[in-house]
C-alpha cells in the first residue's frame, strides 16, 4: 500500500531520488542477500514487456532460445586469458555440493561463453551446421562491490546471445545486425534513444575482437551503457576447439558473437523518462497503461460508479489497452491518483456520480505537453475511442523529449586537453564529442583526469558534421568519440 | 542435423527409449556440469509454449510475477525444522565470492520459501495487503545422485508460486484452486490427464501442513509427479515473523500456500505421447505445428515449389498456426521426414512439381486413430482451410489415448498385503487403488516391499465407485489410496 511519502527532487540529489523512486514505485526492494535485488511485480512487468518485445525481434531475425547451466566449471572460465581476467574479481563460487566439497569448484556464470562454446563444439561439425544463432534468458552473478537497485548488483537478469558463424564477415554482420536491435528496440519500446558505436580497445568485453554498445544519457547527463554485442572472432573458438569443414572441406575455426541486454534497462527506463512525482513508464512497455478509478461519496454510489468503470475497462480491454480498475474502497481517490502517478501509469480515467450522469469521464496524463491540459472531461464513447491514440502520442512525445534532451546534452567542440574535458562535464555536459588519435595513453590520462570515459567511437550517423582535428591528448585526431562519466 | 540413427523400441527398454529420444530429438543434451543439462531449442521451444499457458492462468487467477535472489543465505534455510531437513543433503553452497571467503555461506535455492517469506514479512502489515499471490519463473538447483535428463536434474527451470492470507480457508482454497489450474492445463494443453489429490504425511513437501500433487501415469506404467500444491499453515509466518493487523486489529500470522510446476514437464510429455519413431508434440505446445517440405528433383523445379511451399507456410500462419519450411537442399525428403518425425512435429505438407500441377499437396498426420491414413492428398485450398481443425483433433485424439492408457493401467480391487501389491505392479499395473486404515508403519511396510509409494489420496472424482474396505496392511481401510512406482 502507498504511503504518502515525498520523494527528494531530482535537482536536489538525482541519486537519492532514482533510489527512492524505484523503491516507493515498488520497482525493487533490497534484500537480505549482500547486493542481490528483489524485482517487485511493477518492476517485473516492466521486464516481461521488455523480454516480450526483444524476444520478438531476436525470433524474427532467425535466433532461438536455448538454456545452459548457471555452474561453470572453474577450468573452464580459466581457458580464456583476457576473458578471465576480466571476471575473475567478481566470481561467486561453488564449493561444496551434495555434503561434500567438490573436487574442482564451479563458478556462477558472470556470463556464459565458456559452457555454451563447449557445447557448440560438439554439435557444429560442418558449414552446414552454421550459423548458429541461439540465445539465453536467464540469471547471471558478478560480486560488485559498490551496488545499486537495477543499475549494478550481484545478480542480474539478462539475455545473451551467442552465435556461430562460418566466416569473419558474417559474424561481424551479425553483432552489427543485433547492435541496429537493440538500438531499435530502445527507441521505439523504451523511447530512449542510444548513441551507438565501437568500444575502445581499453573498455571492450573481455575476450573480445570489438564490442560495439548503445550508451543512453540520463537526465542527471551521466550515460548508461545500455546493451552490447561483441564481435568475438575466433578467441572463444580456438580455446573450445569449435571447428566445422568448411564447404571446401577444410577444417576451420569458426567466428563467434555475443551480445546481451539487463534489467539494468529497467534503471535506464527510470533515469531517462522520471520526474519529480514518480516513475513514467512508456505506453508501450507499462504493464498497465491506463487505470480506471471509480469515485464515490457513499456505499450506493460506489455500486453503479464501479460497475460503470469496470464496464469502460473491459472496453479497453477488448480495444487492446492493459487496464486495471482500482476500486479499493479504504483509499480516496487522491491517495490512488497519488499512487498510479508514482509508479507512471501512461493515463488515467476518473468517472464519478456526475461524470455518469452526463455520459462523462474525465481522462489524465500522466506527462502532456508544455500547454496541454492535464485533465479532460469527454464522453465516455470519446475517451474509449481516443485512447489508443492518446496512448501512441505519449510513447512519441516521451521519445523527442528524451531525443531533445540527449542532444542538448551532447557538446560538439574541439577539446584541446583531459583538463578541459574535465571543465566542460563539470559545468553540465552530457556527451562530449572530441577527437582522438587513438593512442590508449592518451585515452588513460583523460580517463584520469577527467573522470569519464570513451563511451563510443560512434557510428557514421552520430558522427559531427565537421569532424573535430585535434586529439584532445595533443596532436592530429584520427576518429571522432564520445566522452561521458557513465554508471 | 540428423544422422539415421535407430531408437531402442520402448517394449525393449523404455529407459533407454527415453534418453536416446530426448537427445536424438534435440530437446536436450548432457553437459559437462555434473548433474546439469542443456536444454535445445526444441526442447525449450515445448517449455516456452508451457510457460505462456500457466502464465496465463496464473495471471487470470490474480497473480503477479516477481523475481527474488537465487543465492539464501544459510541461516535462513535452517530456521524451518522440516523444511531444512528435506533439503540439506541436495544444497550447492557458495563459500567464496569477490576473492574472499564468505562470513555467512550462501546455497543456491533449491526452492525460496525461506527469502520470500522474509519479504513478504516487510511488505505485509494489514489484512489489506492481503492475499499476496506472486509467482517467480527461475532456475533451482538440487544436488540430485542419479539424474535423469528432465526427470532429474541438479539444476531445473520452473515457477513456483508463493501466497500470503489472512485465513486458513483462504490459503486451502488458493492451493486447491492452484491444483486445478495445473490439472486443466496438463489435460487441455499437454493432453496428459493427471489424477489429483492429498500427499500423505510421509510424502508430503518438506515444511507443509498438506501437500496436493498432479499424478500422470507414463506408458511404461511408472507414475510422475508433474505438479504439487502446498498448504503450509502458518509454519513458515512464525519462523519469519510474517504477521498482520486483522480487521478486528489483531496481530495474526499469516497463511502461505506455495506451489510449482519445473522443466519436468517436459520429459512427462515426451514419456506420455512418445513412440517407437520419436517424440509426438501435442499440437498446442509444439514449437512448430506444421513443416511444409517442397520436393524436387532439379534445381529448377526446387526454385518453383519452394516458392509455393512458402507461400503456403504464409497462408498457415496468418491463419495462426505455427509453420517451418524446410528448404534445405542437401537433404532428401526422407532425411526430412524422418528428422521431424523424430521430433513429434504434428503434421507434415508435402509438395512436389506435379501436385503443384494439379494444386494438390499431400498431408501427413504425425500420428492417426488406428485405420485413418496417415497420409492424403488434398487441394491446396482444402489442405490450408482444414488444417487448424486436423490440429484440434490431433490434440483431442491424444487425450483421449493417454487417459484410455491411464485407465487401462489403473487396477480398483481389494489389496490384501504388500506383497499382493507387488505383484499386481510386477505383473504391469500402474496405479493401483487399495485401501489404507492411514497408519504409516503400514505404509512404510508396504513401501519397501512393493518398491511403491502413495501417490496420492485422490480427489472425490478419481475414487472407485464401491471404496475398498481393507486395508492393505491388514484391518479396516479408512481411505483410497493411489500406488505406484514412480519417477
Amino acid at each position: 500500500m502507498a504511503k504518502k511519502k515525498g520523494l527528494t527532487p531530482r535537482s536536489e540529489d538525482f541519486s537519492a531520488w532514482y533510489n527512492e523512486v524505484v523503491l516507493q514505485a515498488e520497482l525493487a526492494d533490497y534484500s537480505p542477500v549482500r547486493g542481490s535485488m528483489v524485482i517487485r511485480p511493477w518492476g517485473y512487468g516492466l521486464w516481461e514487456n521488455m523480454q516480450r518485445a526483444l524476444d520478438d525481434m531476436f525470433k524474427a531475425t532467425g535466433h532461438s532460445n536455448a538454456y545452459f547451466p548457471l555452474l561453470i566449471p572453474m577450468s573452464f572460465i580459466e581457458r580464456e586469458k583476457e576473458h578471465v581476467k576480466g571476471f575473475r574479481p567478481e566470481l561467486a563460487v561453488v564449493t561444496h555440493a551434495g555434503g561434500k566439497e567438490l573436487e574442482e569448484p564451479y563458478v556462477v556464470r558472470p556470463t556464459s561463453e565458456t559452457i555454451i562454446y563447449a557445447m557448440y563444439a560438439k554439435w557444429v561439425q560442418s558449414y552446414r551446421d552454421l550459423p548458429l544463432l541461439l540465445n539465453q534468458w536467464g540469471n547471471v552473478m558478478r560480486w560488485e562491490l559498490r551496488t545499486r537497485l537495477f543499475l549494478r548488483t550481484a545478480e542480474f537478469l539478462w539475455q545473451e546471445g551467442h552465435t556461430a558463424h562460418a566466416s569473419e564477415d558474417e559474424a561481424e554482420a551479425e553483432s552489427r545486425l543485433i547492435l541496429g536491435i537493440y538500438r531499435r528496440f530502445m527507441e521505439e519500446w523504451m523511447a530512449m534513444p542510444p548513441v551507438t558505436g565501437l568500444k575502445t580497445e581499453a573498455e571492450k568485453f573481455a575476450g573480445a575482437v570489438r564490442s560495439y554498445a548503445c550508451e543512453a544519457l540520463m537526465q542527471d547527463r551521466k550515460a548508461l551503457q545500455a546493451a552490447t554485442s561483441h564481435m568475438l572472432g575466433q578467441n572463444f573458438a580456438k580455446q573450445f576447439g569449435l571447428t566445422f569443414q568448411s564447404e571446401e572441406g577444410r577444417e576451420e575455426y569458426a567466428w563467434n558473437t555475443s551480445w546481451g541486454a539487463s534489467t539494468r534497462l529497467v534503471g535506464g527506463l527510470v533515469m531517462t523518462h522520471g520526474d519529480d512525482a514518480g516513475v513514467v513508464a512508456p505506453p508501450k512497455l507499462a504493464p498497465t497503461q491506463v487505470v480506471v478509478v471509480p469515485i464515490a461519496r457513499s456505499d450506493e454510489q460506489a455500486v453503479s460508479v464501479t460497475e460503470r468503470a469496470r464496464r469502460i475497462a473491459e472496453e479497453l480491454t477488448n480495444s487492446g489497452v492493459r487496464v486495471a480498475v482500482d476500486d479499493r474502497r479504504h483509499l480516496s481517490p487522491g491517495a490512488k491518483f497519488f499512487e498510479w502517478e508514482r509508479k507512471g501509469v501512461p493515463m488515467r480515467v476518473e468517472i464519478g456520480p456526475r461524470d455518469m450522469e452526463r455520459g462523462e469521464v474525465v481522462v489524465a496524463s500522466r506527462v502532456v505537453a508544455a500547454g496541454a491540459p492535464r485533465k479532460e472531461a469527454m464522453a465516455e464513447a470519446d475517451a474509449v475511442a481516443g485512447i489508443g491514440p492518446r496512448l501512441d502520442d505519449l510513447q512519441e512525445h516521451l521519445r523527442a523529449v528524451a531525443l531533445a534532451r540527449r542532444e542538448e546534452g551532447s557538446v560538439r567542440q574541439e577539446v584541446g586537453s583531459p583538463e578541459e574535458l574535465a571543465e566542460l562535464l563539470d559545468g553540465g555536459a552530457g556527451f562530449v564529442y572530441s577527437g582522438w588519435s587513438g593512442d590508449p595513453a592518451a585515452e588513460a590520462r583523460a580517463k584520469e583526469v577527467a573522470k569519464a570515459s570513451i563511451r563510443v567511437i560512434p557510428d557514421e550517423e552520430f558522427r559531427s558534421e565537421t569532424p573535430p582535428a585535434q586529439c584532445l591528448g595533443g596532436g592530429k585526431a584520427r576518429m571522432e568519440v564520445v566522452w561521458a562519466r557513465a554508471y
